[in-house]
């Protein structure tokens, strides 16, 4: 790279998510330094996508740059988190002044609406990829683990399941995005972190967990954190109608249960808080459905609406990218 | 990826660096949660090595996880930090035993040196990339910042400059490890993050930088930041034998001060504790040489031990790895 090239990079990153008054040095140093209010604790969540993996390598610049933050911003809202500064560490083929515009431009206009400030990253040559550090706070002893389900809680999720693995299925057999519904797109390409979920639902909520492995998968590392069972009404999994049409026509339980790329929260509730959770969505602007219950055991039951369990397929495989994590 | 391979590269992290009494949660949640101390401040730095761009693919895994911690130390030692914990991004192209085992034994080893525990990871397939970030803390408005210099201050560097440089260039030109010296290739592989150093210093120095890029360019950030100009005496750079020998049978001045990848720490001190660096260099156990003297303007002079001026080559080519970090 030249060095006109570096000065690229830095001019479209250098002012992203604006000033906050808690950071006492950003980028331009061996560290960045910032103050935690007190009394409170850290919380922190790395992620990396890489190209041909995680996304198509035609991907739009600006949603990649968008999804890049946002899936970080997931793990923050299942802690319920309260999101502060952002690292960012890019692995770039060429310093392309348009790709770094739209990249910084969804990466910025995400961290923005949040008042999240990029304190710090790193820029290397090679294969594209895009490593992000999320970093927020919240009160001790408030933090919404895996583990803290209890028999008898309820379990929900928010929005709806399986419109990212549908468009997914849809791009993969189309080989373009002509023919992906736009909505179903946005779900895939621009996931919208729940904060606001994760902060208001940590005053109530037993345990969350962000879905990004997919339902099945996730609520079953809340179960085995938690060490209990539980069962969920497949009939009340909330679906779109592009989603439930595929479920109809055979794609199956598999799609909304097992595609991944949700960014949804699934969190369990003490039954005694209940009544809370319509207030909640309304406030929300957000759909908050009851799907199950927290059992004695270790399993997870998927009922079916004639009564009978649904097994979740065996892949052999497990996503690389969300697996590791933390 | 298979699924019994994940549960190998979580065996080989697993218990990284020990269990520290301000980590809240470490791996296994959405997001890890630690404490920092009250009155303290938190510092952060990013950096990313690339196969075939920071390290050759041949590289030794196991001094390869011992660098991919020390080069972010050397930042967290740059602004006088004390190290905690860390995370690390891991890309790999697939789960080699082998390769994990002595990966993850070298980042242990010096993490435990250290006693910094890994908190909190994602693991992905792709090319290979290693993404890791470092945290410590110090006391608010102690740190090391680059632009504390201040006309007349001393300029000081610890231990040798060039080493890591002519190894590198021995590899290069031989194409095998076979004909560079073991001490030559331990500075390029295992460079040593001068932590204590930094702590000592913290309480003294004026700014500090650690020496990635090379002596010139580093000691130019600080010039830049501290809006000042500055002389050093070639002949007292700190040179080890065969660095010196080089320099002096033609590889120039460029070897030693511009090669970087020293990870040493460049320092300004205020006169009147220049009787100090004797105990402290004692204590340390390590050489630190004083080698010029910071001046008003804006240059960076390099005089000869005739008392004419070198000039540092115009590479118009920057080294990748170091260049927009924090």
């Amino acid at each position: 790279m030249a060095l006109g090239e570096f000065e690229l990079i830095r001019h479209y990153f250098s002012e992203t998510g604006g000033t906050r008054g808690d950071v006492i040095l950003g980028v331009g140093d061996d560290c960045a330094l910032v103050r935690i209010p007190e009394g409170m604790q850290l919380a922190l969540t790395i992620d990396t996508l890489v190209a041909g993996v995680h996304f198509f390598p035609d991907v739009d610049p600006e949603a990649l740059g968008h999804k890049a933050l946002a899936v970080n911003l997931s793990d923050l809202a299942a802690m319920g988190a309260t999101p502060a500064w952002v690292t960012l560490a890019l692995t770039l083929p060429d310093a392309d002044a348009d790709w770094l515009a739209a990249f910084s431009g969804g990466f910025a206009k995400l961290a923005e609406r949040f008042g999240i400030q990029l304190i710090g990253g790193d820029t290397t040559k090679g294969p594209l990829t895009i490593t992000v550090q999320a970093h927020g706070w919240l009160p001790v002893g408030q933090a919404l683990r895996r583990s803290g389900a209890q028999i008898g809680d309820l379990i929900y999720v928010t929005g709806t399941l399986g419109d990212a693995g549908l468009a997914l299925r849809h791009r993969l057999a189309e080989g373009s995005w002509q023919f992906v519904a736009p909505a179903l797109r946005k779900r895939l390409e621009r996931p919208e972190p729940r904060i606001e979920a994760g902060l208001l639902l940590r005053e109530i909520a037993s345990a969350a967990i962000d879905i990004s492995d997919g339902l099945v998968a996730d609520l079953g590392h809340v179960l085995q954190a938690s060490s209990c069972g539980a069962q969920i009404r497949l009939d009340q999994i909330p679906l779109s109608g592009p989603v439930a049409s595929a479920v109809a026509s055979g794609a199956g339980w598999q799609l909304p249960l097992s595609s991944g790329d949700d960014y949804e929260l699934c969190f369990t509730l003490p039954p005694d808080h209940q009544q809370e959770i319509p207030r909640l969505s309304d406030r929300l602007e957000l759909t908050i459905t009851q799907i199950g219950r927290i059992e004695v055991g270790s399993e997870l039951r998927c009922v079916q609406a004639d009564g009978t369990l649904w097994q979740p397929e065996q892949s052999g495989y497990e996503h690389f990218q969300d697996d590791d994590e933390t």
